[in-house]
């Protein structure tokens, strides 16, 4: 019950620097000698220092014979810093406690299996689940080198997101699009199609208050038809990366050079093939991504099950008609045999609307047990 | 707070009959004489007695100067039974405690009024709100003259009730299957297009364990196409009343004499003219409706307005298409502005779907001050 | 679960009728017929019908082939009424189903055996533990012929009811008199001691709004020093029964002979033997009894272990004092493994006070397994 | 919300060092830039570096323009470490936010003004009463230089703490008795009269599975009865302070001079008066006392209102007697006009047993408006 005590303490810290340690994970430390909390640090940004060492070094020599609380496996590998598992262990830990390992091949156990060597005390699995639900984002990118993927929709109770005529504004309330705004500033980046951005010009910003930190901005268009005077080109509020096929010319991207912000990939193919933009999203260190649509785009994710999570807001309203659009374009299945089963996670009901997450199904779990 | 103990139990009685006293509303009623409980009882069914008749005839002498706790506001007018406002005065009862007003023109206050005229301490309003919500179809009726409406439909999570083939089988699991067989039982009359029984041929009863009660079942069928050996024709549990066009034959129609429960109802009209029938039932005594569609039948409600909640059950599932069908077919409105506003009223989990209630805004809370 | 919605709504019609029926159970019946509420019942008072009768009889022929749901084996016995199991027979019922078996000689699975003879498809056991707990001073007194016993006392915080020269007005505040004055209404029986009369002169009634049922006073008085004046023997409101012993005269007991609702019962011994008083209550059919002190009463209930359960009311006070009095007076026990154990099982804020009720350890759940 | 958010950390980082900090209050601190956490920490124990300075040393320039997050008023006196506000207005802060103003004499309201004056945005009262009751300990301290005091005892439903012949093991269970072990590690000393060292010789220490953090011991002991080998004198686990009356020899309380973890305090009186031992406490820095007893004790504390709370350990038993000894000894009140008046604040429920909390009514919140 004490391990939970300060274990929960290290998460807390972790928790509240959700979104500004990608690509690393979050991470949260406690050092406990006799009772009392003699240190405590959290990982707060990539080439910052480790949550172990910040901890370590607050408890000095207080942290001999002590016991730390580290929510991820310390370790053990020469990165930008030292490994956490030498510093652990010159200062004379006598217990370390971890949440949960760190899938990293470079870590993965080695972290432990050196503490142990050293003839510390070790004990893995406190408070397991919330931590690796903590870094889901993190362990899914480490297994696959490809970002998470949250799909997002509004639509009404009867599935549409537009009258027949195309018209879909406030089809949510207030509330529902500011959990969008803080949605936004979770995940490495948004993504929507051409279409949105000719239809809308949105600038895809976290419009949270006090936030400074946006979300990457991420354009497919395949014919580079973003206008030079698009808020996402022009703005200059965080990078802007438009994925674009092999028949794009040099000089329409180069119309693009002077805004620094913005980056024009050029793809190998003539159109755009999404498991490509998500190997490069993944070899940039884009851990998350948060789809925003259209129903085209959001039809070719689905059409090749490309999304672990799906975010739907629900407004009480009917909007009806057999041809107005729905939240997902492209052919769809054919047979009830190959639908995508989700399982719910998550109802929540925000001012007028509702909020349903759900997960795939088959990625349900799949890191509770490593 | 006696008060409202002793109505609490006059509205269990009542909510035990729910759909078995249409086009009645349900009632109950206690006598409750120096601290004990000396009769109680509610209305069964049409004909029988009414809930404070019973309760009184249980309390026999023992009513006098006792209190008598009632859902609704007792009768003043000679129906088929005598008016229980005259029966309360002869048998000596001291006071009276109403949850809630009779809409119904014959009594709207009458009964009240001779009470008071007669000496009786009169107390209405007592949990009101139970009892108005208790009675919401025979409100709504004795209101409109129309039944209540609701419509049903089962979908994807991405609004799908099919796949663009058409496929629809097990969209919900067991648990829903089961909620609306429940539901189906608490209306008068179940209503579905013709397309629904050359599809599926579903016999439309309420399949719940140990239940001989079923609604009516109402087939609307433009061109009299119902296939005579279809199971709503032939199984006779329970009456179908078709309605059809005024282009249908007198010859096609006699096809169905030999079969008692089926009623064939033609329309003056050569297309389906959803107010029209919905005035037929009115008069018929249909006080609710159970509309579950297909998806053509429920936009023709839809366009209409003619509905008061929305019962839709969601699977976690992702059919995908932009082509496959949604919950209503149909025009569909043109702008934002024209959009049925609905209010959530009820969220609930059955086993892994969801199911969400939602009324019509204008609609809700109608009668609260009545 | 349908067979739980019956007997839901046969729990509350007896609940309703709790403290109005003793020395008999409280009982509540209904009857179902093809999934439509047909008949109805409650047992209001001794001498008057079972409640299964009353739900038959509301049922007439519509009880052929319907099921009952019954909150207790109905009755096999010719005693105040016919055995109801012949009724139900007679009328053709199909299947019974019983919250759970009466424990009293005469029926004790004889009523069941009987139903199944004679056809009759017979449940036991549907939400059999709120069956029992509510007739709990019933089950009890069918098993012992005793009394259920209630020690009820209001203390400080530290144990006191008094300040050391014996001052103990208003230690508990008005919601927690009022929660008395409920309490009393549900037993058969309120017992005091001499001193409470003598120094409280207390009318011992139920002075619950509307309420005109009040339980039996009982004063333990051994020499009859209750006062001709004092309220209990004078205001006629309900009878009062004093204990008196074998030295008291016979002139003495003579003076209160114009008082009709009081009877002074000698017994045979000089000093008040509390399991003789217990056993003499038996015998006149008090199935329950609130003991309220004062502390010489409670320790000699105390003493024998003569109780089921306490309730206490405690203020946030603190009177403090080595000879301030406190709940139990008498001797009390000298090692703590004679020590009273009992089990928590109500704690519950009361405005500013909180009432605590325990049960003693022996009997809980004693018919749980009947 | 925003502000609650990261206040909400700043919080959980203090309650995290609750027990240690004495006679420092806890105090959290985070620092966020452009929605990212640069910066956090904790004041550990006395002497160490105060809370901001932490953070703000973690955040290093990214502090200019951010925002600190901090639970109680930053110091603006020269104490044993320079004044935090100096180092806010160095480090070039934007904003300001604090939990609660610090009472103590050389702060209070003198940090905001002088970050006020430097230009600083500062906001006030951000779960401020959160921030309060953590430090209620501390915030008494300052207003009265007393310790802040919580009487503690154990009884049986009756209120008993012993059988009539003075056994009292074992009254509470297990859960009970940990309880008591982590909340004496909460105080800066627990109190116990010398009754008890020789009745039960104990330990006192906080046997609380990894710590090594005990509560200083204090004695009440007139005429130093403590036997030189008894576990508080010769354990060496803690110190213990006897405090004894003026007629005790010199050469007696030399005999206790070879254990340095014992002083011993002669009082200037005969007897021991409780005031001027709280005020010797508070001159050592004692901020809160956790007074165990037994009832003279008990008593004592209660006489003269020396008290801020009672923590009252309930066991489900009853013991009875009307000599059995009670939770306070001493002479007790007179009259329930002079009743000390406390309200409940929290109940639990700790295994089998009860554990209630209740504040002196006077003390209720006043510190809720500072
Ligand atoms: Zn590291
Ligand atoms: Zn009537
Ligand atoms: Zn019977
Ligand atoms: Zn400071």
């Amino acid at each position: 019950m004490i391990d939970e005590t300060y274990m929960e303490l290290a998460l807390q810290l972790a928790e509240k620097t959700l979104g500004q340690t990608s690509p690393n994970p979050v991470v949260g430390a406690v050092v406990v000698k006799d009772g009392k909390v003699v240190g405590l640090g959290a990982h707060l940004q990539p080439g910052d220092a480790h949550a172990e060492v910040i901890a370590l070094e607050m408890a000095s020599e207080k942290a001999k014979d002590a016991t730390l609380y580290v929510t991820l496996e310390p370790c053990s590998h020469y990165g930008k810093t030292p490994p956490c598992v030498e510093k652990i262990i010159t200062n004379g830990l006598k217990r370390v406690v971890i949440a949960t390992l760190d899938p990293h091949e470079k870590v993965n156990g080695q972290g432990v299996k050196r503490l142990i060597e050293a003839g510390i005390d070790v004990k893995v699995g406190v408070l397991e689940e919330k931590a690796v639900l903590l870094n889901q984002f993190f362990f899914h990118y480490i297994k696959t080198n490809l970002p998470y993927i949250t799909l997002k929709a509004a639509m009404s109770l009867d599935g549409k997101i537009a009258t027949k005529t195309g018209e879909s504004k406030w089809i949510t309330n207030q509330e529902a699009r500011e959990d969008v705004h803080h949605l936004r500033k979770t995940h490495d980046a948004i993504l929507v199609g051409i279409n949105t951005v000719l239809e809308d010009n949105p600038s895809l910003t976290a419009r949270f208050p006090d936030t400074g930190k946006h979300p990457i901005r991420i354009i497919l268009d395949t014919h580079l038809r973003t206008p030079i005077d698009s808020t996402v080109v022009t703005d200059n509020q965080v990078e802007t990366w438009i994925f674009v096929g092999k028949e794009v010319r040099r000089e329409q991207m180069e119309n693009f050079a002077d805004f620094q912000q913005v980056t024009i990939i050029q793809l190998p193919s003539e159109k755009i093939d999404i498991k490509e933009i998500l190997h490069q999203l993944g070899e940039r260190e884009i851990t998350s991504l948060f789809v925003e649509g259209g129903a085209e785009i959001h039809g070719s994710f689905l059409k090749e099950g490309l999304f672990q999570q799906v975010m739907m807001y629900i407004a009480p309203k009917l909007i009806g008609g057999r041809n107005a659009p729905t939240v997902f374009g492209g052919e769809g299945i054919e047979k009830m045999a190959d639908v995508f089963n989700l399982q719910f996670t998550e109802i929540e009901q925000l001012g007028k609307d509702l909020k349903i997450i759900a997960v795939k199904k088959e990625d349900t779990n799949v890191y509770g047990n490593c």
